[in-house]
């Protein structure tokens, strides 16, 4: 049973049959100039009603370290939180994709990097000073790596910080969803209408094979997109079969009913553990992972018992993860074994 | 009736099955941590009768790139045909993926560079001057561009120039299966044995949906593949469903079939277009792609009675792929019509 | 007695001694905030008649290589002849700078490119297609790298065809006051009123110890290169030391004088072995270098003699340069020498 | 009267009178093939005690980033204090020469970073993992940034932790000689038997015009800088007029006691300054550069009377540097008007 990480599951059922649906369709035109991928744009533009542009990849990493390398020059300063998965969790790939710009890491509760420590870094005198790497974009994780949630007023106000020194502001969303099922907010309301210029939009974690989107608010800034991601190698040339598993995610809110799924059963693994002896869950953690501390016989326990999760951060401490299939059954079966193991 | 490229094709049956499968295996390590990938290297292993390290990766740029990334230091010099794809058709992904080495062109028949012009070159003094870029590989496709074969006396004679000088070679095999076909020498006597270090290993253009390898015959220059891999954003977290299509392609020798096919599709237009007149065929092209001239009503005729291909070299030239699947019956229609154009 | 190259020679007495002067003068503001610095940029827009910036570096790779880096996105295509020597002689500098731009060659005598074969080129269905390096900008040397010289007319020709395309012009300009000194030409006729926009401004080869500077006709060019040139570890503190050199370098029309030195130099040269039996000079060579096939005892004996030149481009060939100090002794020596070897 | 920092000084003499004579010599062999060069290698072995390499470049921006980019392969992580020159004053150079490594900081009092901290990061897991920046090198800096000193024995902690996990030692030694002043160390014994592998050997803030050094202690590291310093545009064509500084530099201790003399006058200073009211020094500062803060008034009133110094650090916090031809008057005069201010 495994609580390592929402990228083990399989796909969802809808995905893989949009898919094979692809496939019976007989030739298509290659590298994106296909029906699906047309499709996938408009979908979005209905989701966060506004006039978007969109770029389907099959990697978070590409999305990620795509959408910063046409927000940075080379000599730029990134902000980002020190936690951040693409400070620590993609091997330099944003220094590559912008030819070397310097990540600046910011601290933060629950993985969040708030408005007033953005503008007290902003204040001390890179900006136009030949000097010091030139900031021009923060990147803030919705879900963040530990679980935490932005609010709609917490992004804008950092989306108020970074515009006024003419920084851009990229959104990390490989947990997107899991962030608007926890939000209940509009999809618009924790992105460009708080400021967001551009989103990573996450959609392998939670159901599909290997499929996001980079999704420009201002279709300006993605006026060299294209070439940007031929040059990495994520220009496909059959697309459909990423665009069609975007197509099936967006389709009949299937994004939702996954993520409410996943939310649901962390919140369940949660409140079980909460009320359990010496255990610290850390944070909010409203959707679908957690970080917890348990003591050392329980963690060594479960691990016995052949349930699979991540030790990080220190000692007793495990990242626990729910996905969009994950059985209600396991969580119980989790919680009972920790409730035995606490005793 | 599309004759434009095997890559505006559907997945081969098999291969989309394996994809299923995968699926329906559960939950699975991710990253390559899987099943489907430690098979991956053994058939490639076996197909090659060598102790290879292989790495699936989504598309045939980022095989290539990534290849040459750990062959090229950012000061080397890299030779390659003038209609290398890898210098034409990938947007700059090698001298991205290089941190900027120079690609240095050759000129040859057929899309293919010889032994001897290599040499030539490489008497330059360029070697060791500081002054010069340095030549550190050569890079030759099988087939090429324009559908032409190396043979492995070729091959080697390239090679033995390479090493001397201390150059690795790669081989760009988008369609190597095409030019196994089309050859019937062993796998490993068109590579290793005759001297090639690395090969992107196609297998998208003919059956899969998205996946290739890149093959590394001499371990030791993949040290660090792994981590240049990750950071270009090509692992995939869900990596068992690339490697199931590798997999499945290799299984039953579905690569050899599926490429004798549009190998024998292609011969069949090719000798039925070279029996008519007005009609010049380009290059021995043995394999699943020609270049051919027409005349211009033929070409305008082709167009109008709804046949693809791409207009590409000159005046009435044009390209003609077959892919795995073409239907002979499509390309005796193909015939028929030029036939009555000639007329 | 030396005729490899303009930059084994020392400086010009003038210039060494702005250099002590500015020591002189005490503390001086740091990194280009100095008078110099101000100065200099002053005297380039008296020279070219137009309201420029420009900036020093201390090389004339740094030169090319920042300019080029300001044109150029990292999947862009650059033009220049297949000699140039940003593309043979800066170990990649010109792909470093700009993260990866592809160097695309053109041939064309005497080092020069044509107008013809660059909208040729241009016409091949490169632009706006997201597979191929999208041309961006064409670099030509003036004198070139065989001693030929551009007229104003040919250069307005490539700019038209290049501008026409949304292509930049960049110009190395590393024996520029050679070209100058040849044409009788006004420096703005075959630079920005030619359609130039960014020039390479070489003082090194003409006297100075160590002086180059960036010049660009549309100060909209240069937004952000200060920090590509801080990037590049070429903005020195004590700036003043090269600046200075460039103030001596273009008051009282010092360049002009070490120029008009050095051409009257090689044609005294060229003059006297063209009329040797056996003797080849190649191309017209109006300025301060050419390349001459004299016969193998020729080359032997001179070298014997101990005059220094490079064996380069062939059988016989050898380069010849003259600098802004050749002694007119020297060059008769060396004629007689010949013409001795030569019976 | 200026001590805001040591490179707005003017030249020492004998470094000028070094420039003059390299320059009445005559011709020489361009691109360090001079004997300047070669005489400059071996006095370094000799001040070194041992068989090094090294490579003169102009700026220490040059050196730094140059020395880091044979360290570190573009996946690396190298580690550096918070403020280190290379994080925050490069403008991203150490990145662009390293085609993307990431510069991971690391906090400590005066500017140094300790083994305890380096040895704890390094067992947080990223080594040998995929998703992670690679661990490759440490920088420390020699005096810091704000003064401080390293011992023998801290960087022999520090290269401790580091080599036994396969990371580089890199000592950015701007201000070397004043480290080394203030030490009494033998330059070995803070360099290579300590640990470091490589140094950016500063001149140019102790009486150079523009010149450093990259010293290799061992040269097997050094293979192909020569090339990296040529595509960086680093090599000087004329290169003489660059080593001829260094020469004279490490000639007849020229280097120890220019740092002496600039040493004694900043400790003159803090001396002076400490027995004022209000004041508090920063740090140990041992050698030419320190960190005071006053108050506001005395700040003000400084400034009004004419001394030129960076406001830097907070409230009342300023920098102060003396050079190798500080005059011990105005350092009175210095302290004269503070002790008046501070009344």
């Amino acid at each position: 049973v495994n609580f390592a990480s929402d990228n083990t599951s399989v796909a969802a059922p809808a995905i893989l049959e949009a898919v094979i649906a692809a496939n019976a369709a007989g030739p298509a035109m290659p590298y994106g100039n296909d029906d699906w991928t047309k499709r996938v744009v408009g979908q979005l533009r209905d989701l966060f009603e506004c006039d978007l542009t969109a770029f389907p990849v099959a990697t978070g990493t590409a999305a990620n370290a795509l959408a910063l390398s046409v927000l940075m020059p080379p000599y730029g300063a990134l902000f980002c939180h020190e936690v951040a998965h693409i400070q620590v969790d993609e091997c330099g790939a944003p220094e590559f994709y912008t030819g070397g710009a310097k990540l600046v890491t910011l601290p933060g509760d629950d993985a969040k990097i708030d408005a007033a420590t953005l503008d007290e870094r902003l204040r001390n005198g890179w900006i136009g000073n030949v000097h010091n790497p030139q900031p021009k974009a923060v990147s803030i994780t919705q879900i963040t790596e530990t679980g935490g949630l932005y609010s709609a007023g917490e992004i804008a106000a950092i989306a108020d910080v970074a515009h006024r020194q003419h920084l851009k502001v990229h959104m990390d969303g490989a947990r997107f969803a899991n962030a608007l099922a926890a939000s209940n907010a509009a999809p618009a309301d924790i992105t460009w209408r708080a400021g967001v210029d551009v989103l990573s939009f996450g959609a392998t974690k939670n159901g599909a094979l290997a499929a996001e989107a980079v999704v420009f608010f201002d279709p300006k800034l993605a006026q060299d997109f294209a070439f940007r991601r031929k040059r990495g190698g994520h220009l496909f040339s059959k697309m459909r079969f990423v665009s069609a598993q975007l197509e099936a995610y967006l389709a009949n809110d299937l994004w939702l009913a996954n993520a409410r799924h996943a939310n649901a059963m962390l919140q369940r693994l949660k409140q079980g553990l909460a009320s359990l002896p010496g255990v610290t869950v850390h944070g909010a953690a409203p959707a679908n992972l957690m970080y917890v501390t348990l003591s050392n016989p329980m963690v060594d326990g479960l691990e016995r018992a052949g349930f699979k999760f991540y030790r990080e951060g220190g000692e007793g401490m495990i990242r626990l993860v729910a996905a969009f299939n994950t059985d209600p059954k396991h969580v119980d079966l989790f919680l009972e074994t920790a409730r035995r193991l606490s005793r």
